[in-house]
């Protein structure tokens, strides 16, 4: 279960650092992902170039890789970035759009585990599925199952890759294949908003700037992403509001909030 | 006329089947046509690697071509898209943005037309009049003409295509070449907010997704486009409050709205 | 100081004109500095295809180049749109984004400043001192420096390139290397939304479409900028309602609201 004050020490700790976390990102979500970060108390930079991404990948102190929109430059530069990150021992979050998808989607995610070695695998039941060829066909980007479906495969490749593995969705698992926390916080809006789920691997990447410990880290942003958008869903009248509402929330977010809307269960 | 009961059950099948919408598209816009997809009901993909952009067209059920910031790589995975759509013969909806502007858009524009065989092309009145070389200079991607001045050059392509062809501005026209459909709702306001007129393309893929009938289909859209639009503009200050509130009446819109609202014309 | 009826017939004129500013910016801000030249009157286009951007740039009335997520074939866009603007003589606004923060950025800046000669440059107080080699590091595309401490640097860059140079931060210096303009109005909140100098440089844009001195048309979007900004944080939550009701702002501003608000200092 999760410690509060732990939570509350990550959050100041974003909040006075500021810390730099590079992106990697697809085209959809850059804008939110980079004013998420921004209202949490981050410092987004999104950079991709082969010519400089080593080089922004060495002053960051975490690197979030999503192939939303991949293509095979892009793919390049995650890589390069990735292995600097890897040497310079900052996280490496990577977020698997589509994973199965399309053949391209799951050869591309493998081979960035591969040679990135990321520290956290955010994705929504289908993609982690499909990670673990477990025969299930993503549609798109969202996922066909839910969650828990997703948990047994979750912890496998957590064993397997050495890898916290998150799988978000209505109730969120997080797990490195033995624990597993979860977080019942949300609503059932977020999925309309695009790239929700880019913004909590991104908001990932804030927490694993300021902690080392990649199960907390983990579990502390889908809490923050849970409630900021439980609260805002509440204010909103559809997706056009939810994605301003939830800024405005993530900015404002404090531990007392938490405390009072946090939902977890030890049920599995 | 519109019947109302076909635009009815063409909204709930939207809603029930979420219809996955492939979206080659430009940077400006995907956001916010992504999120309008997902606000109607839709779920959308935007992909464009050369290596998968065949294969997500295999599982769309329909295709969304948008040239609004084009370049090499991205024309040639529209080409592959839009056969492996016109094979599957799933509908392929085309968006010329900027055609008349330069030499290199119109090209283009003249390729996709033969190698993708759109099956609706949706633009505004200085694009249109460009793709029948009506000698009009597009101001970038703003159009120069009122909607009604396109209306011969719109049925002139649509004889020559086959396509249904769809005017935007403040009467729309929807025409195949021997039909037309008007739609006057709508605000001037909608023209402040960048990429209105990509979103109805990518509206226009929901609602072709699951309505054969594409003179049907596009009319659906550009009704949910003008009603969503008149209603949120009028609660808006600015582009800003509209973006957003546009959003929200799509995800909230019904067929008593629509039946309130609605406002055709039979003076062409 | 500011002459407010110089500020008014420019206003009129980018509302009356609606000049074509073509920009080649970056992934992240593109939907929003689209809509902040819509607000504002201006008609933006976002063009970077080596197949076209010349010719766009041969339409427009100003040319805004951003290296926010540079990568080589933008680059050589830039220079090849920068180069037919500078035959043009119209003026071409140049951000320097993240310079600075990795040598690769700082390379392209002096290389767009040799090739395409602008007019204008606006960037935060790091990316400012950068390209005058002042030995400060960028963190990614924050500044780490108060907008002051890069007055020096300003002058000196003016003095050898000709060109205008803006520093914006809390207060705003606008300097040819002579003449010092000051603007102190804005908000700190604006700094929590991504883009908002990116916002700058493209409204400075507009400005520069209309207005012949760059001092002046540089100084005018400052000032709009920063009512506006200061407008919209004061009923703003969060950094989601800041970017909408910034837009709103822009769309409403006039020169009665400015005359009311402007802030600046004669103290350097």
């Amino acid at each position: 279960m999760i410690n509060l004050r732990n939570l509350e020490r990550d959050l100041e700790l974003i909040r006075q650092k500021s810390p730099l976390v590079h992106n990697i990102t697809n085209y959809v979500v850059m804008n939110n992902t980079a004013n998420a970060l921004l209202a949490i108390g981050a410092s987004p930079v999104m950079a991709h170039a082969l010519d400089e991404v080593g080089e922004m990948a060495g002053l960051a102190s975490s690197l979030v890789l999503n192939i939303g929109t991949l293509e095979q430059s892009w793919v390049e530069a995650m890589i390069i970035a990735g292995k600097k990150a890897t040497e310079r021992k900052i996280p490496v979050i990577f977020d698997p759009v589509g994973a199965g998808a399309t053949s391209y989607r799951t050869t591309v995610c493998w081979r960035i585990l591969e040679e990135c070695r990321p520290s956290v695998i955010r994705g929504n039941a289908s993609e982690i599925m499909a990670l673990r060829n477990a025969g299930v066909q993503t549609k798109g980007v969202d996922s066909t199952e839910a969650s828990h479906s997703a948990l047994a495969s979750a912890k496998e490749l957590a064993l397997q890759t050495g890898v916290v593995v998150v799988i978000s969705g209505e109730t969120d698992y997080i797990t490195d294949g033995k624990m597993v926390e979860t977080v019942c916080n949300g609503s059932r809006m977020m999925a309309k908003v695009t790239g929700m789920g880019c913004t909590a691997t991104a908001i990932t990447g804030a927490f694993a700037a300021v902690n080392p410990n990649m199960m907390e880290a983990s579990t502390h942003a889908m809490v923050i992403m849970g409630i900021a958008g439980e609260i805002a869903a509440a204010q909103s009248r559809g997706n056009g509001s939810l994605q301003m509402n939830f800024l405005d929330e993530l900015c404002n977010i404090t531990i007392d909030t938490v405390s009072a809307k946090l939902k977890q269960t030890e049920e599995l």
